[in-house]
């Protein structure tokens, strides 16, 4: 390779990738080339990073939970210090704005994490550790082994492959991790491995606990998913890549979390179109177009009633989508992508109120603020098509002449992140409400009242996830410690192991005096009696 | 179809199948065919339980919890009431010894495993409800919809598709089962459907709650679990039929949990073989022979380092094969597969002490109680193909010549349920397990000390599963209440959903006084103050 191509991080040495092409970010403000040239990896590299990673699981499991806390602490600590070059480059690879977006919400979010993460990992009640005492029988989460996390386009830092939820989740339950960059921004992955091999030798932590390889052909990374060393892996991505990696991974009995795309249906009822036409207006454009629309829990699908009421909302919509700043879309692919989900949209019988493609030559990645509309009808006609996900700046409205339409479409809709449903606060929607939340819920992942799906706090009680093809299996979620931690791990029993054998968290002293275990069926902090 | 042929159990009625085959069960002790005829059923029946056990879903979901677990305790206490029926059946059906197996152990494990069931049902703690009254999140598991049983051969009462452990966490979890009969105990499965068709009369549960059918084509089986209707799926039995409903049900994104194949090794360090050659050698014997070793966790390799005393306790071990009674295997097809594995397992460099097939003709199916020894150096050879499974009455043991040659072998084993290690009392085998555990730990779902891993409690601390491919899961069980209901639910989260609209479990009064629930990081029995 030439020497001025990036090199990729191996068991804890950045050395020259075993690559065949290299690859270039773009700028998407500006349509150029970034110059920093990355490697395309052959299974070479991905063979090396898969050996380290097997000992440094192993290196791991020996660790005390502190050890893994501070080195999250300590990587959350050097990412604040190197904040302004982290957001310089991930501002020129993604072109998201650098405030508030990148600087005072993401980044913020991203230190947060990783410091829930180590939290979780210190005080140890994500194992869900259960104590039998009259069987003997004791069991936990302990850690699975070498995770591979493959981040997503639109969240540079809190989603990152090295830095993001899934990455703060499978080292908090001691795996280490393989990141592969999202192609878009090799950049900012590459600051991020820097400053994670920083905090890795300031803390003494096996030097493969993060290795990074920024892309590979799709059949090596369908083999790395599915090698035997792989404990586990992470998805956030597009459909049809992630689709490939899980086939790979289900026939080698490989667990892997893919989260895929979601259109996260709103349904505005009558009464509260009634009752705060405005404050749905302002609610809806704020998060449809925020990111310009670039969100897994974006409402591309609103679902409201026929009337007059309705058509004033609608026609004001499409006066806020016209008036908004259009935003820079992420990449080529996406605004492509998108241009492509809004054609076969119309192609379905949805018309287009405003926003389309916009007339090239462009000097940027973007597209015109989209509102098209259908009738609930016509969603009945072609449910699969139009649900078409449009990933960025689009909106579809579906517009049902009846609660009873609703009702009859909600059973065609995939799964998804989340649903929403507006009502008014008088009571005249509740018994639409109670005829449509119950389809609604086995559908979706988050169930929202009076709230736009966009902002998915890092909470216990989060579920980022959802039935398929939202995600892969409904039972667990990418965002909230520390339930995301649970994926990454196996669960272990000890039956009648000698007491002195038994990992520190399933002795009968309480390990740290917080940890709550389940001890003969009572969830308590304190040691076995 | 005939009038004699047995119907199926659809949407409450007992109704002719669409079927364009029969078959029937055949008594494992006289190799007779037995008299009932039992369809298999075309896809037509399929489709009619699905729609049945779709509408039956949404019904469950409405009932309290209260109502299913009465329902469980219903049926539990019908079971005993035709228990003498049940175990005349299941002995005809598998040969399985009335006492103490059927009747004493069986039965009794069947009972409580669906009162627990009923009590995780009513208590509610197994839904981990989790609760941020910081954020207005609130999530916890619920019902995710039909779950389709496939019961193995080896359990007819306590993993029957429509009465045991699977069956039991699905309906506790709150969704109909369809049950798909084990072909070679089809009458006791009919006999357990009889009994909870009565018991769903009783306590008024929704008439799809349990359906059954006998058998289907193997596409049709695929399409069942990859159904847009079904939920779940739980699967127990051989390999190769359930890798092929896991592949059929991954690439629709559906859950299934299945249980395949396991060797169970067993790790006999020096200083135990010294210490208590005798009780080993008892202890093996019985979890080996226990059944005619057609257990999950029946103990099919044991490894021990060479040495006059292994010599001695394989002498004796080898002794005790030879005198103990042949045990009935549970079908033609069960000793043509122990027959073969053998062969395999000769073939592959095992050396056979004693058993093996017996000469034809014999009056019942069996095979000598075999005993085969290899070298670990032979098994570092050829790992896979000395790890096929020989289901039934036959032990495979290793000696290797060190510890460090059983180091070398631990990675080469593939998942498997359970592990164990034996040592002995005085610290002089610490150093091997110090050793040898953390590898094992890794490739097992159970590590036992100084125990045969036959024997599975019905603990909450309990992992009756493992790394693939003895499932398809590491993170799950099989056994043990209430973790198995997990398998069976999806993650729901309310986000700002207004109180009144929030499920009883996730309102700010705890529901009954005693479910666990995880408030602002803590878990209580108490309400949201």
């Amino acid at each position: 390779m030439a020497p001025q191509v990036h090199p990729v991080l191996i068991d804890g040495q950045w050395r020259p990738a075993e690559a065949k092409a290299t690859f270039q970010a773009c700028n998407p403000a500006t349509r150029k080339w970034l110059p920093d040239e990355y490697p395309v990896s052959t299974w070479a590299d991905c063979d090396a990073a898969l050996d380290a990673a097997a000992l440094a699981a192993t290196e791991l499991r020996r660790l005390p939970p502190e050890q893994i806390a501070a080195f999250l602490e300590t990587y959350a600590a050097r990412m604040l210090d190197r904040q302004a070059e982290l957001i310089d480059m991930a501002h020129d690879e993604t072109a998201l704005p650098k405030s508030p977006r990148l600087a005072d919400a993401e980044l913020p979010r991203t230190v947060n994490q990783l410091k829930q993460a180590a939290t979780a990992a210190r005080e140890g009640s994500w194992r869900m550790a259960t104590i039998d005492t009259q069987n003997g029988i004791r069991s936990y989460y302990a850690a699975l082994g070498p995770v591979c996390v493959f981040g997503p386009n639109n969240f540079p830092f809190a989603f990152n492959s090295v830095a993001g939820g899934d990455f703060a989740a499978a080292i908090a339950a001691g795996n280490p991790v393989i990141g592969k960059a999202n192609s878009s921004h090799p950049g900012t992955t590459r600051l991020f491995a820097e400053i994670a091999l920083q905090a890795i030798e300031e803390t003494q932590m096996p030097r493969a606990t993060v290795q990074l390889l920024y892309r590979t052909a799709h059949e090596d990374g369908e083999h790395l998913v599915s090698d035997a060393r792989v404990g586990a892996t992470g998805y956030t991505g597009a459909r049809l890549a992630g689709l490939k990696l899980k086939g790979a991974a289900d026939a080698a009995g490989k667990p892997i979390y893919v989260e895929l795309s979601s259109v996260n249906p709103v349904i505005i009822l009558p009464g509260a179109v009634k009752e705060r036409a405005d404050e749905l207006v302002a609610e809806l454009t704020t998060s449809a177009l925020m990111g310009t629309g670039q969100f897994c829990t974006n409402p591309g699908m609103i679902v409201l009633l026929a009337g007059a009421e309705t058509e004033s909302l609608i026609a004001e919509l499409a006066t806020r989508y016209q008036q908004a700043a259009v935003g820079t879309l992420l990449s080529a692919g996406v605004q492509t992508s998108l241009v492509e989900s809004i054609e076969v949209l119309e192609h379905s019988g949805a018309q287009r109120l405003t926003g389309g493609p916009l007339p090239e030559p462009q000097d940027r990645f973007c597209c015109g603020n989209t509102l098209l509309r259908t009738t609930a009808a016509e969603f009945l006609s072609h449910p699969h098509v139009l649900q078409t996900e449009a990933f960025g700046n689009c909106t579809l409205l579906v517009v049902a002449e009846s609660v009873e339409q609703i009702h009859q479409l909600i059973p065609t809709l995939e799964g998804n992140l989340t649903g929403c449903i507006y009502s008014d606060r008088n009571g005249t929607d509740d018994a639409a409400y109670d005829l449509l939340a119950p389809e609604l819920r086995q559908r979706v992942g988050r169930l929202l009242n009076d709230k736009m799906p966009t902002g998915v706090a890092v909470s216990p009680a989060m579920n980022h996830g959802g039935p398929f093809p939202a995600t892969g299996h409904p039972g667990f979620t990418a965002v909230g410690i520390p339930a995301s931690l649970v994926r990454f791990a196996m669960l272990q029993c000890y039956d009648n192991v000698r007491p002195h054998r038994l990992p520190p968290e399933l002795r009968n002293a309480n390990p740290n005096g917080t940890m709550w275990r389940s001890i003969d069926g009572v969830w308590t902090q304190a040691s076995v009696s």
